[in-house]
């Protein structure tokens, strides 16, 4: 059977069933629907479904549906335990689960959140399940480093644009990797192809999240779907951050310093401040052509995979969707 | 290979250089290694090690020591994490993961430790990680409940002994059940001695819990190694706490509801009173006879599960030593 990107994504959102999880204890059981119900684009199991369809014409059994769906609940637990760790208030416009039950739910849910993730696997096919356990564990604890890393460089004032990258690549662009990486690896791809579509899903994923912190600071507030500036407003440090820091002249750099000092109260004037300095230094158009470079280099990588051009087209459509979104 | 009791237990005590994770980011690995290294009695491998020796002659080797130590790497990530949901300050008489650093880094670290603990499963023979993976996974899960519905009955003033024993069986004694229940499939046990070995696992969970219960009241505080009567001090629902409201006169009761109103100021005052209560009643000497009749449950387990007599020798030396400690 061969599945059209619709199909994929309609098999994906369909899978919505799979966290009615009705079960005792409520408390640890609910903030799981709760987490999987305020939604999420799915991106990952998506990403892997589609890995899998384009190596492979059999149809998607639960063997690949699981542990597709494994990554998205992964996913959903960090961002659990995420919002624990940075105090947030809401996510996706509904309240976190440690604001709508409290921190203690949170940690144990997530807890409970991540064992499913690695319960799915179990539906892995025997000869594949090593493997399969392998790379989702590596990708796991990598995800872990690069959450480390984040909270680390909130307490530094500058990182390196290299330090940087590498963070990414753990906290976000591994888990996209670990997407295309899983779809091949249950498709039976051999080793070579695995790795060219690893590579793959981890370019996609540092042009990602390029774009995101993009959006951010310069995206459409009725399109992007939250305030536009929390990480300027946050002193995230973001790829535009690091850039304009590397960029900037002695003065400038004392500007922005002066800039990072400012508070809550003056949240617009600060956002405003920055946004200029950025155009000022070119980071705009540097973080979008950033982004469209990592997107090539994703695209130049799957050319070189060996897989016939009519084969590749859903997954193409899908990682252009991807970046193209203003949200 | 026949091995001792002394043997298995050197083999995990000298495990210890696993756990020297000498990685980056420090403030993600240092705290798993200092929970590994603050100690424990590592009974969970011990156990796992012990019943696979029973059943086999060949050597332990990684693809048995790895899923054995996965089991104490789950169980210092339960540790870790429930301090932070106690605000515990003090484990094993050292400062708590989040003490020592913060509630952040020990969500995250143990988070960490419990995706170690999935990947060392990596090590199970390949015909057997299926089962090894669904096993632990549904164990993980169940521990999940159980701490979940000790955080619930916080909250309750009376819980039933049925919800009681429920509770420990799914947040202590089943992870005992499971490293029986792992010992046997690894040494390539039939489902039926599995099943037994993981009932008399868990039965010995339950007697272990209810004598820790015991030994926080009743214990001697120079060799139990912290203060008596925390449970107490706590209103903790304990096996003699539950046993004592279902005992108890209408007055009695009375008396033992006014008496869990005192606060830390009459410390001292309250658990002298609650532990005359408890003897007053009987509780005394019904919980050493329900630690007993769970420990004699698991022996006439392990009796019918066709074990030659000489080679379970070593396992029911273990059991007896479990729970005829102190401490």
């Amino acid at each position: 059977m061969y599945y059209s990107l619709k199909d994929i994504e309609q098999i994906v959102d369909d899978c919505n069933e799979l966290y009615h999880v009705k079960r005792e204890p409520a408390r640890l059981y609910e903030p799981m629907e709760y987490m999987m119900s305020i939604g999420g684009k799915r991106i990952r199991p998506k990403l892997c479904l589609l890995t899998y369809a384009m190596l492979q014409d059999e149809c998607i059994d639960e063997s690949v549906l699981m542990p597709a769906m494994a990554l998205e609940v992964y996913h959903e637990f960090t961002l659990m335990h995420d919002d624990i760790m940075d105090r947030s208030d809401l996510r996706r416009g509904c309240p976190t689960v440690c604001r709508k039950w409290n921190e203690n739910v949170a940690i144990l849910s997530g807890d409970a959140m991540l064992i499913l993730a690695f319960r799915y696997l179990y539906h892995v096919q025997k000869p594949l399940l090593r493997e399969a356990l392998d790379l989702f564990s590596l990708t796991a604890m990598q995800v872990c480093e690069g959450q480390q890393y984040d909270m680390d460089f909130e307490q530094r004032p500058v990182i390196t644009m290299e330090e940087y990258l590498e963070m990414i690549r753990l906290k976000t662009a591994v888990l996209l990797g670990c997407a295309t990486n899983m779809g091949a690896l249950l498709a039976g791809a051999d080793g070579e192809v695995c790795h060219k579509l690893k590579q793959f899903g981890i370019c996609l994923g540092m042009a990602f999240q390029i774009a995101d912190d993009y959006l951010d600071t310069f995206g459409d507030e009725k399109v992007f779907g939250k305030k536009i500036g929390g990480d300027i407003a946050n002193n995230k440090k973001t790829w535009l951050l690091v850039e304009c820091f590397r960029r900037a002249s002695a003065s400038q750099r004392k500007h922005l310093e002066s800039l990072l000092q400012m508070g809550e109260a003056q949240r617009a004037e600060k956002i405003a401040a920055v946004r200029a300095l950025y155009e000022e230094l070119g980071i705009r158009e540097a973080a979008e052509n950033e982004s469209r470079a990592w997107h090539r280099k994703a695209l130049d990588i799957l050319s070189s995979a060996g897989i016939p051009s009519d084969r590749d087209v859903f997954l193409r459509m899908f990682a252009d969707k991807l970046l193209r979104r203003e949200k």
